[in-house]
């Protein structure tokens, strides 16, 4: 079942199965693309019945990660697996993959939802996001010229995002009961605090993008996992994990689940959703006009085999 | 889990999460994208424990999905999600994806492996993929000028390709039993019938776009769910249904499940997986230098309601 949202620069017209995107304005352009999940966070939010926010998650998340090369969005495509059609779920998915969409300025251009009898069982269902954005070709950002003396700025998350959540509710719970339990450190219940949707960087990063040297989305895998793919060879990145407070909702999950620290950086953001690096003077321009920015650390000559390090 | 094949044309470096292609070559590229799965024909794989061909089905299927705007294939991100890690079926997928998008020329330009504990019970997955192309914004297929007197070609699927296999496996069986049968009326087995891979027409059909004015991909919905979204208004296309054969797997399917004509059609490609409306002339030649095409009906005048009408 194919469905499709157009915005004005969409061509319409009968014979479409796929969207169409007419690209305009570019030089040299670049494409870039990403294709993802929202992982097991799905798994709460249809425990609280609530769906719109993992469609936000996954428009997001995407949006994000091809930030990173310096691009920014064109359109993106969605599907929806399930076991038989349940519209209500349909409806708030697609009325939250609509709203991201539209706050960042991407075409949502088609979408498939599927019904797979037999593999998706009950209520289940999985929910896929294609993104294709543009960069011109001499503005993308690589990280090879990332040196000594760098500044690595954090911009803060908003929650686990989309990753670390087969971990989070094996250790907080994920019954309806878990969820809605209330926590006074978190000023709300468990499951509004996981179901906190992934925020996108992009506003806030475009009109710096021209002075950034590397951009690092912290998914899967955390600090260590994601920040070495934008180094080029000889440098480090030094974090001093003390430059800001990790958020009571990682606390949680590390104080109930007796999870060692390193364990911790290595499976969620830990409060930093996007990593940003910069020569000194340009972090200084960055973080003047975006005050949530915070110095988290530094890059350095390689030290040894890391190529980060966490300082505690 | 990010995966990247890459191609010469697609642009490498650090900080790649999402894949990089360079456009190149466009004066008034409009891209044409589309996503989808290739249905509950992953349980006839898993009865088989056989998943190069649903990679090539999935890749196929969309490369025809966008030929049908005119568009020839950019690049292809694939999304596999399983409850754990069977690399046997990764690996067989992505050879299959990989082969397929080699033979038309596409890139496979990044995937991501999900692992969903608790979503995807035992071996079950899902596999989605997403496909962007483009094509010049003057020779986009619309279907626009498809005129009374236009002759209808159909070009011969290679057996139920994505589409009916909830059907077919309710009437046939999904056993390992059933599936090793053989068939004499089939000449082989009929999990190699089921399994036989979704091909792609665009090596085919490329030397006549120019000349093409409409093209519908026979997928879910059949005949009567296809082909009107190319029709202009006022026009119906009236096919010839003893114009081809029905290959003996639709006739096995329609016999043994007693499944009325009308619904066969509703549901299966019934042989027929791509159909090209073209003038007379252009009709004319596209047959001659391409002799697998079948003319298999015409535009008339709108006649009543009907889109399409089927002359038994």
């Amino acid at each position: 079942m194919a469905r499709a949202t157009f915005r004005p620069e969409v061509l319409a017209g009968p014979g479409l199965f796929g969207g169409m995107f007419e690209l305009k304005g570019y030089t040299q352009p670049v494409l870039v693309s990403s294709v993802d999940g929202v992982g097991t966070k799905l798994k709460i939010a249809l425990a609280l019945d609530t769906f719109d926010t993992i469609g936000i998650d996954i428009v997001n998340h995407s949006v994000n990660d091809i930030l990173t090369c310096g691009a920014t969005p064109l359109f993106f495509l969605d599907y929806i697996a399930m076991g038989s059609l349940d519209s209500e779920i349909v409806k708030g998915i697609v009325y939250g993959l609509s709203k991201a969409c539209q706050d960042v300025g991407c075409a949502l251009i088609g979408g498939e939802t599927a019904m797979m009898p037999g593999l998706y069982a009950g209520a289940d269902f999985d929910l896929v996001g294609c993104i294709v954005g543009a960069v011109e070709k001499t503005d993308i950002i690589t990280g090879q010229t990332i040196a000594p003396g760098d500044v690595i700025l954090g911009l803060p998350s908003n929650g686990l995002h989309t990753n670390g959540y087969s971990l989070a509710r094996k250790v907080l719970g994920e019954s309806k009961g878990d969820l809605s339990q209330h926590y006074v450190e978190l000023g709300k219940t468990l499951g509004e605090a996981l179901l906190a949707p992934h925020r996108s960087y992009l506003k806030e990063l475009k009109p710096f993008l021209p002075f950034i040297k590397g951009l690092s989305h912290i998914t899967g895998g955390g600090f260590s996992g994601n920040v070495p793919r934008i180094l080029p060879p000889n440098v480090t990145a030094r974090f001093d994990t003390k430059a800001w407070e990790v958020p009571p909702l990682f606390r949680l999950i590390q104080i109930k689940g007796g999870i060692p620290r390193d364990e911790m950086y290595q499976v969620f953001n830990m409060g930093i959703g996007m990593v940003v690096v910069a020569a000194p003077d340009d972090a200084c321009r960055i973080k003047e006009r975006l005050p949530e920015s915070v110095v988290i650390g530094e890059i350095t000559r390689q030290q040894g085999a890391d190529r980060i390090i966490l300082d505690w």
